[in-house]
């Protein structure tokens, strides 16, 4: 059993950990909640909890269909044993149905299905407001090289179509979703990182439309445990 | 010889009329300048002279290398004789020294080459003040299909070496610059369009590192006439 060391990163949702293997470290889920760049901050109790056992769940299917993910393992209900990475400060956004910021944006009417899926990259960053970049900018920015790029595309739209069934098959629809990528500190290959939560992803209810995601927090949309107790629920159909 | 007729496009800088021949539309270059989402307005004797000879030019320039454009000819000084087209919304910026905008966005700082160069895309949207975009955007929004936006990057990079290698000779730096693409309404094809001047590109001098463009109008940097008149004096060498 791997022994927790020093926290490498401490956020609101979640603390990183090193641990007694220099390969492996722990993701520790928390109750706590943040919106709006920090602007609205709440607390749950069993948040840390669902998000675990839901990014869990969705590493282990990604892996089943070949996806590489830093995915080990569980320590404890809230505690994740991953691979040690390093992470690309590049957000992958994937869109399947307009809503939120694109449609703020641009002229693209809210609920409009986009096919084929949009991907955005943002660059990670809290110091110049997660601003949107491009492979070229990124490359220059020195943040991954242009296959490194081309890779977390490809992947991102693999991991859409795995999540889109599945989650299609529980009564769900997925609008979007973020994903960080990281490269190992093994091998320096690159895996999916991060967590699959309701934090991270839009769940809409397929047949009724209603949010099961963080928007239900963002915008005071309704009772915020059920959500996340029922995404869980419903994907360990 | 083809005759004016109505105005399609009446802006600032320049207005575009159809002709007696519906392949065809002329160009009137303008002397007025704005800047800054036309908060600062100006207008200069002979600019609009200038920057139909030097876009003739470097047109001439372009379609010696193989470059698809509009440009058929000059009918005066300040009109210029071209292709119809159905402009394409997308301002293709290609950035081969980092100055503006991604120095201000983006921990990337002034004066760096970028190796390779960086395009960006932007949506041409006044209501929406210009976004940038990406390849996916741009074809959920329906303004291209994903080959034609292949394409237009294609061309743009292209048109970035002919320029740099031309403009170098001429001990001039090509900081960044701005294509718009149309698609001929003869045969649907995709031509470079717009103007290529120093309203739509940067120009540095290659030993001071001097403004030779908007930019001198943009901040107010010294004699403006004396601007367009060095760049074409230098393209004509």
């Amino acid at each position: 059993m791997v022994k927790r060391g020093e926290a490498l990163y401490r956020g609101k949702a979640k603390t990183i950990y090193r641990t007694d293997d220099e390969k492996t470290f722990i993701i520790e889920f928390h109750d706590d909640l943040t919106a709006f760049d920090g602007k609205k901050k709440s607390s749950l109790e069993g948040k840390g909890y669902y998000n675990a056992k839901i990014s869990a769940t969705l590493f282990k299917l990604l892996e089943s269909h070949g996806i590489p993910t830093h995915f080990k393992g569980m320590l404890s209900e809230t505690e994740m044993i991953v691979d040690a990475v390093k992470i690309i400060p590049i957000e992958v956004i994937v869109r399947n149905i307009a809503t939120g910021s694109i449609t703020r944006r641009y002229p693209i009417e809210e609920g409009r299905r986009l096919v084929p899926p949009v991907v955005v990259l943002d660059y990670k960053s809290d110091e110049y407001g997660d601003p949107m970049i491009n492979e070229d900018i990124a490359v220059a920015m020195g943040l991954a090289k242009m296959e490194e790029l081309e890779l977390m595309r490809r992947l991102a739209l693999e991991i859409n179509q795995i999540l889109v069934k599945f989650l299609d098959e529980r009564g769900l629809a997925l609008p979007d979703f973020k994903l960080e990528f990281g490269r190992s500190k093994d091998d320096g290959k690159i895996i999916l990182a991060d967590e699959i939560s309701p934090d991270t992803c839009r769940f809409w209810d397929r047949e009724t439309g209603e949010s099961l995601d963080k928007d239900v927090f963002r915008f005071d949309k309704g009772d915020l445990e059920s959500v996340y107790r029922e995404i869980a629920r419903r994907i360990e159909l």
